[in-house]
C-alpha cells in the first residue's frame, strides 16, 4: 500500500518565472505533488490586494522545471484564491510561498506579497508558509529551499493554529555559515522614506519612492536581528489583527461620549 | 492668546473624487486644519500595497469642498507616505481616512485600502483612524461624519497606543436608529470566492472574482455581528502580527530537527 504524496501548492510575488519559485518547487517535489500558481509578472510590495476590478487571466506554465504551472493575471493573494477556487482538482494540504528575494521581516510583513500568498491559503485553511532570502542579488538559494522542505514536512505532519501561517527568513550565506535557528517576533524598524522629485521630459513632476530601514530594534527574539547574525528566522504570524489589550482602555473613553 | 487647530490628513480608497471623504472633510474642518491626500481613482481591496516600480503623480485638488487637496496616483498608503514625506509642509497630528463605501470588518480588514492608509499613519507615528459605512448604494453619511468627528476629538486628546489605530465601521441608517457603539474584535467570517469563468470576444478565458461573507461568527464582540445589529463598531486594530501564543509550541517543533 503507498501512501499518498501530499498535494502542495507553491507561489510567490516575484512571478512564475523566478528562479526562487523553480528552486522551491523542485525542493518540494521530493516531498509531494507541487503545482505552480504564481504571477505572471512581479507584484513585490502588493500588500494583501486582490484583483475585483479588473477580469483575471490564467495561461498554462510548464516551464523551468516546473510541471504543472499557472501563470494568473494577479497577486499573489489571487494566486491563492483562484488555484483553489477555480483551477485545481482537488484541495491542497499546504500552501509555500517563495523563494522571495529580499528578506520579509519588521514592518515589510504588511507590505509583503510573498507573506499575503501564506496568509490567504491559512484563511482558506490550508497550513501555510513564506519563504524569504535576505538579499535582491547574488541568491543562494540551497540553505532556504532546504530549510523550507524541512518545515514543509513538520508543517504537514502538525499542521498549524487556527489563523497562523509561518514567515520564515534565511540569511543569503552558504549552508555552513548559518548559525542555526531563532523563533521570533515581527520587528518593528521603521522604514525611513524618501521621495526623489524629478520633472520627466514633459515638463511634469513626478515621485520615486525609496527607502531604508531606518532603526533596526534589539534583542534576539526580533526577526531583524536574527537574519543579520547570520540565523534563520521564523515568526509565527496571526492574521487576528485586534490589540485586545486596549479593550478596556477604549471602554472608559466610551463612558465620556456616552 | 489662540490655540493652534490640530492639523488632519484625511484619505480614503475610493478616490479624491468619493463624495464619502468630502463630507468627511467638512466634518473635520469644525476641528482642525484639514488637508486632503487621497488617490486620484478608486483603489479598493488594495490592501496595504505601496508603489514602488512606477513613478507617482501628484495633481493640487480643490474642488468638492476640499480646499487643500492632492490627488496622487497611487496606493492609499503611497497617499500617506507622500503626504508625510513630500507634501506636507508640517507633520499631522491625526490621520483619518475614509468614508468608505462598504464595511470593513472581518476578514475584511486584511484587504481594506481605507485600513492601510490607517495603518500608514500609525506606522508613521500618527494617531490614526479608519471610518466605513456599511453600503455601497444610498449611502447616510451624516451618522458616520458625526462619529468620525467624535472619535478625532478625543484620540486627539488621549492619543492611541504604539501601534495601535481605530477601525470604525457605521450601520448605513438614520442616527435615530444606530443603537450605540460597541468596541469589538476583528471577526473571522470567511469570504467563499467564487470565480466567474467566462470567454471574451477572442475566445479567450478570463475570470471575475466575486464572493459573499459565508459564516458570520456570533458573539457580541464581533465587529460584523455589532454592525449587523445597528451598533457602530470601533475594533482597536494593532499591526504586529506575531502570534505570541504559539512561540513555545514552535520552540519544541525545532528540538525535533536540531
Amino acid at each position: 500500500m503507498t501512501e499518498a504524496r501530499p498535494y502542495i501548492l507553491v507561489t510567490n510575488d516575484d512571478g512564475i518565472t523566478a528562479p526562487g519559485i523553480q528552486i522551491l518547487s523542485e525542493y518540494l517535489m521530493r516531498l509531494g505533488e507541487v503545482v505552480v500558481v504564481a504571477p505572471d509578472s512581479e507584484k513585490s510590495a502588493v500588500g494583501h490586494a486582490i484583483t475585483l476590478s479588473d477580469p483575471i487571466r490564467v495561461t498554462d506554465y510548464r516551464e523551468n522545471g516546473i510541471r504543472q504551472g499557472y501563470a494568473v493575471s494577479g497577486t499573489p493573494a489571487d494566486c491563492v484564491k483562484i488555484a483553489v477556487g477555480a483551477l485545481l482538482s482537488k484541495r491542497p494540504e499546504l500552501v509555500v510561498s517563495g523563494i522571495n528575494l529580499g528578506s520579509n521581516a519588521g514592518i515589510n510583513v504588511i507590505y509583503s506579497g510573498t507573506v499575503s500568498a501564506a496568509t490567504e491559503g491559512t484563511i482558506l485553511g490550508i497550513p501555510s508558509i513564506a519563504v524569504s532570502l535576505t538579499t535582491y542579488t547574488k541568491p543562494i538559494f540551497t540553505p532556504a529551499a532546504e530549510f523550507a522542505l524541512t518545515m514543509a514536512k513538520m508543517v504537514l505532519s502538525k499542521g498549524l493554529p487556527p489563523r497562523t501561517l509561518l514567515n520564515i527568513n534565511v540569511p543569503n550565506v552558504p549552508q555552513g555559515e548559518i548559525r542555526g535557528v531563532r523563533i521570533t517576533r515581527q520587528g518593528m524598524a521603521n522604514f525611513a522614506e524618501q521621495f526623489d522629485k524629478r520633472i520627466d521630459p514633459r515638463q511634469r513632476v513626478y515621485y520615486w519612492m525609496d527607502g531604508k530601514k531606518a532603526e533596526i530594534e534589539e534583542g534576539e527574539d526580533v526577526d531583524d536581528v536574527a537574519i543579520r547574525r547570520n540565523y534563520i528566522s521564523i515568526t509565527p504570524i496571526k492574521y487576528d489583527l485586534t490589540n485586545y489589550d486596549f479593550i478596556t482602555e477604549l471602554r472608559n473613553w466610551l463612558q465620556e461620549v456616552a
